[in-house]
């Protein structure tokens, strides 16, 4: 049994690719931006407020859904989406970078990563068969490999044993998805029976590292590749060029994942290098912290400069934040606590992202793609407002 | 100049009223019940969000608003509906409350009430006179006079001194917006010019004391009546009692409001006894808390019985969380701390207190109000599905 994905490119300008993936939960427009629901809910939005935004696919983090409220009562509910009552695609990752984070609470050898819940100190193993039987659990429409993520910056000798483990690790959750597939794995109780697996290149900052990986991961065979281990603290150059190098090696056919990127900069510079999808907590974070991102560059909600100004947090933005609050306004939310200062600012950070995206579409599908490119960089150039 | 405020009785039955009053920001159908905004904002709501659980009114609390952003600040933005972008009906209290709240922080004596600022500890002076003006600045459709607000018990003694410079400050309240309506007054920077008042009807639990304020109130002369000093602590019966005996003294022609209450049952009952409005924290703090205000009576999201429940909050609910949620993922949010959590919660409890007023209306509108009453009660003595 395949799997129900399946991938389009439908025309590229200047590099970057316009296309589009399908999910037994519905389609997806790329270049794609995948608000983070770390939990099952992307922080201070409800489901219909990302959807306003524009968001077609959303990220949850396998780490935090397998510790609370636990795979298997997903399950038991139905699978993610059920249980969550959000019915377009989603996609999980494997849980290995929030266990790599967990520093001394976590020992790695070939068979995975043991580690203790950051909840209850509990005792847990992370392996490439776990996480697979996880995300089968859970459901979604496209699962990730468990991959070894290494700290910026590594030697070559580290990130080359540790890209060389990944591959390894690949191959066994490749195998366990197979398996389940075809019932050889039994009672692993998947809940979407078309839910695909993305590869993950590794290889640090290392270009022919990175193109052993492209070839050992594509060897194995995956419905899309991701770019992992990037914006990890290296120069903005390095990664683009490495992002650059890494994209040009991945096959056409499939879609391209930059995982964990970045600022509205990187999405269209990522996008101009061959990226078709990108996942962050930037917006979202960042909105509950009062940054926010605009069309003219960030400010910064709690600055003294706004508190008797009437205007819209960005003129060209249609979000209900910007059609229906002043910055002075959305600065005393901010200053005075309320939690609805995080859910207005984050649906006008998700929304300038995923207007971002569709811009990007737009500017592809018209082939007009580099001067798009040029005038965004222009005006977000002038990255802070409030300097 | 007099006030844009008029009120409609538009039908009785069995001691309940319908009717309806306009203000300079529209109409607001009674009984109504008014969600609290205590800083320009319902706690985890934005906007629309108590417009689709239909509220036609909300409440503001001076306090609160005079300490931050100020109604200096707000008056130059244009009022508080302009800065908060509320279009629809506000009514403020007079600050008197939490000021009375402050405990060691505050000194009443017959010129006001000075108290510290629980901000950065300030000293401020709240008179009859100040908070007429800053609630002319806020520019609120109801503005409310300064009482005192007396705990509970306490002697026919205090009850009848505290009684008697509630009517003084009244008049005092009173005197300060005619002279602002007349431009006696100067330079107030009023911004609504359809503001209404309320007098407030004080008296503990003592008959008499009621009645006496209940005339010395409408001998000064108000758009509106509030009763105030009730829901502090004493029994419930007796508070029904008071609120039913000072509702048959006031009025007809004019809208009654009891202060600070409360449970559904008590919105019925007091409906029963005459009562127009209502304003009451419980939907939305308990909301937050994770208490959710049903049908079938009150649950906790909390309960473990919970962690496996498909079942919406409310099956007879028809707002956005229960049409799309399950107990399951609202206590998964709550426990995971998610603010999503307040937010859901929050709409809920806020449809169901609006949807009970809608109900109140419909059955007062068709005669069958007493039907509705026993009904409503019998379901909802059922008051905790968790015992």
């Amino acid at each position: 049994m395949s799997s129900g994905f399946t991938f389009s490119l439908v025309s590229t300008d200047c590099g970057a690719r316009l296309g589009e993936f399908r999910t037994p939960h519905g389609t997806v427009q790329t270049p794609a931006f995948m608000p983070v629901g770390t939990q099952g809910s992307v922080k201070a939005m409800r489901h219909r407020d990302i959807e306003e935004a524009g968001a077609q696919i959303i990220l949850g983090n396998t780490y935090h859904l397998y510790l609370r409220p636990g795979d298997g009562l997903i399950a038991r509910r139905g699978g993610l989406h059920r249980f969550i009552g959000w019915p377009h695609p989603i996609l999980t990752d494997s849980g290995g970078y929030q266990v790599f984070s967990l520093a001394e609470r976590r020992k790695i050898d070939e068979q995975g990563a043991e580690f203790r819940s950051h909840l209850d100190g509990s005792l847990h193993l992370l392996t490439p068969e776990s996480t697979t039987d996880i995300q089968a659990r859970l459901g979604s429409d496209i699962a990730m490999v468990l991959d070894e993520c290494l700290a910026y910056p590594a030697t070559r000798e580290a990130a080359a044993h540790s890209m060389e483990r990944s591959i390894r690790w690949a191959a066994r959750c490749r195998k366990r998805l197979i398996d389940i597939r075809s019932g050889a794995a039994r009672d692993v109780g998947a809940t979407n029976p078309g839910q695909a697996q993305f590869g993950i290149v590794q290889g640090g900052v290392f270009q022919e590292l990175r193109a052993a990986s492209v070839d050992a991961t594509v060897e194995i065979g995956f419905e899309g590749y991701a770019i992992g281990g990037l914006s990890v603290g290296e120069p903005i150059g390095l990664m683009y060029t490495v992002v650059g190098d890494t994209a040009r090696r991945l096959p056409d056919g499939h879609p391209r994942y930059l995982m964990g990127t970045g600022t509205p900069e990187d999405l269209v510079e990522c996008v101009a290098r061959g990226i078709d999808m990108f996942d962050c907590v930037l917006p979202t974070r960042n909105a509950r912290n009062g940054q926010l991102f605009t069309s003219q560059g960030r400010l910064n909600i709690k600055n003294a400069r706004y508190a008797e100004d009437d205007g819209p947090v960005d003129p060209e933005c249609r979000c209900y934040t910007c059609r229906t609050h002043s910055r002075a306004y959305l600065r005393h939310l901010y200053l005075a606590g309320e939690m609805t200062a995080g859910a207005l600012n984050t649906l006008h950070n998700l929304s300038f992202y995923l207007d971002t995206m569709r811009r990007i579409r737009d500017a592809i599908s018209l082939r007009t793609f580099d001067t798009f490119r040029q005038e965004f960089l222009r005006s977000a150039s002038r990255l802070s407002l409030d300097s």
